[in-house]
Order: structure tokens, then sequence, then C-alpha cells
């Protein structure tokens, strides 16, 4: 069965934006201040990182089989221009699904009944790859659901003092996880990837 | 001139502590989940850990020689029983200075006159040591203020949800630091240090 994963970049404070949508100058940095290149489907978001981070991207892009994300992020980035960089189909949670395009195509897939059959959903679309959760609302719903098996921070050198933190008030605070099995150094930014602990309430 | 340090230990979502002052049981779990010991004045307080994170304790305790905390902290350990653990004077920033006991002796400074009056007392009480802030409201006072020089994160695996961040909001915020400049790991927690960078307009 596939692994169901979800993270973020984050500030050392554990935001993943600023207030009002800032700092991604700083937490993105890590994806533009080295020299080995690595190129996803959208020619203008070429990423340019260590040899380190490179290596982490490539594993995240060969392995992520499909994503489920919210309207927000969807509407946010204009349905990324039409499918995601990550080339792989998309599960957009939400409460009005679109009524000018398809609910389902390759590209993009609507799921209103809530995060476990958006995930369900994602589990079809990726076969034996990983599902990714994104991060915010969505890997918040998931983790409560108890749908995530790991979480996988991109922990960036920043203290941003307030803004969205990276899951936000869950329903079944405090959530164990056991790690990091991998840290990687990047240039400002450490790859830690953990596991969920499953409890006996956490099926 | 002696190095000002803050840092504390950190839920992976940025808690220092959870909400209503929870969460202490799994932050403080690598405290005492190993085989190495690692004694203070307090013998009550001996920590068991890794051998990695030994060594991390073992270098703050030769190292700290003066300490700033708030009031708070002052009154919930009850003044520790006398003397700080790491058997080093304690700066107490306090717009209340006690009526029972002297403003300083060997053991406790009173400082009421704001966060740069109390580092400077715990500069001259440190000599060549390190000053350490304690994480939350004096850690933040001491970003702000730009005396800072540099944040120690002992990131443990756990996702509180909410609760106390490790600074709050800050006034000067974003913060860049760089690093990690070291990364140890132990047994639920991840030993992480970071050098604050400091702009034209943090002198």
């Amino acid at each position: 069965m596939s692994k169901v994963m979800t993270g973020a970049t984050m500030s050392l404070d554990g935001y993943i934006a600023g207030p009002g949508e800032s700092g991604f100058d700083l937490l993105f940095r890590w994806y533009n201040n080295g020299d080995v290149e690595t190129r996803n489907i959208n020619p203008d978001l070429t990423w340019h990182t260590t040899r380190a981070s490179a290596d982490v991207l490539r594993e995240m892009m060969s392995n992520v089989g499909a994503l489920v994300v919210g309207r927000h992020l969807y509407d946010l980035t204009n349905a990324w221009g039409g499918r995601h960089p990550l080339d792989v189909p998309t599960v957009v949670l939400t409460h009005r699904p679109p009524t000018d395009r398809p609910l389902a195509d390759e590209n993009f897939v609507f799921v209103t009944d809530g995060i476990e059959a958006a995930v369900e959903q994602a589990r079809e679309l990726a076969g034996d790859k990983w599902v990714a959760l994104n991060g915010g609302t969505i890997a918040r719903q998931g983790l409560d659901a108890g749908l995530v098996d790991e979480v996988h921070v991109e922990l960036t050198p920043f203290v941003l003092g307030a803004g969205t933190p990276l899951f936000g008030a869950l329903a079944t605070a405090p959530v164990e996880l056991t790690g990091p099995y991998s840290i990687v150094e990047g240039n400002e930014v450490v790859h830690l990837r953990y596991r969920v602990v499953r409890g006996p309430e956490r099926p």
C-alpha cells in the first residue's frame, strides 16, 4: 500500500508562512541557492540547489504518485497553469467544486466528501507510489484522521515570529513521531524525515 | 567578550510548551531516555541521556557562566531551591523585585530596568563564559534587542499543535540565522546550533 506523507518548508520557529503570507523569500531560498539544477514540468520553476537537496527533490519527484491539496492553494496558483509541477494527478479537497471544468480528468480530481475520501482517491491514483498531503489545513486534517505515515520537514534557519503554523490546532494533539530517520543538510535547509507513531486510538 | 545564546527544547511544530503548560512529558523525554548519567547540583534532576546528548549537556554546563530568566520561571521553580541546577548566578528580569531577600547575592541578581541591563549584568557575572537567555519571553526580548549571538534548539519529534512558541511575536521578525553549524542526534532529540545574522540594523 502506498505511503502517505506530508510536510513543508518550515521556519525554525514552526511557521510555513509568515504573517500576511510573508516570508516565502526566506523560506524558499534553499530552492535557489545551489549549483545543481533540477527540472520539473514548469520551466519557470527550475530549482538550483545543493547536490544533497537535489537528491532530496529527485527522491520526492520519483516517488510521489499523487497529491492532495486544498482549494485555497489550487486557486492561489491558478491550478499551476494546468497540471502540478510534480507532474502527478492532484486531488483537490473542496466544498465548492468548480463549474467550468470536469470533476475529474488526468490532472485534477475534485473531492467534496472529506479528507478520508480525498486520500483514498489519491491512493488509487498513486498506485504503489507515495501520496503527498499539502502542509497546513490538509496536513492537519490528515494527521487528525490518522491517515499520515510520515512527516517531512525542510527546516530553514529563519525566525518568522508569527504566521501559519505547520499543522495548526490539531484535534488529536499531541502526536508522537519517531526519528528523524533521515537528516540531510542543504544550504539554508535541513531535510528531516519522521514517521508517525500509531497508537491503539490511531488505527 | 562572552557569547550570548538562547534556546529551548522545542516540539517539531515550534512550541516549547503545549496548551496549558502541557507536553513536558514528551518534550523533556530526551533528558531521561539514555544510559549516560549527567549530574548537576540538584540530585533529583540527574539526567540519563545518550552519549551524544550527554556531551551536549556537558558542553553547556562547562561553558554557561550566567543565566537570564524571567520572574515567572523563578517563581514556578521556587528559585530552584536556592540556586539554579547549572550552578551559575542567575539574573532575574522582573518588574517586582522580591522583598524577602537581597537584590543581589551569589545565586540571584534581580534587574528591573530591561533586557539590556539584565544581559549586561549577566555578562559581568559570566566573565569569558556564555550568557544563556531562557526561551520564551526573555529570548524574544533578547533577540528583539539584537543581543543574541546564537540560538540552540533541541528539536523533538512531537507535534503539540498549539502552545507557547519558541520566541512568540518578535518585533524585529523575520530574523535570519545561519547554520546549523552543528547537528547532533540524540534519542528523540536533534541538537541544532545556529548563529544570528546581524544586519546593519542589528548592531
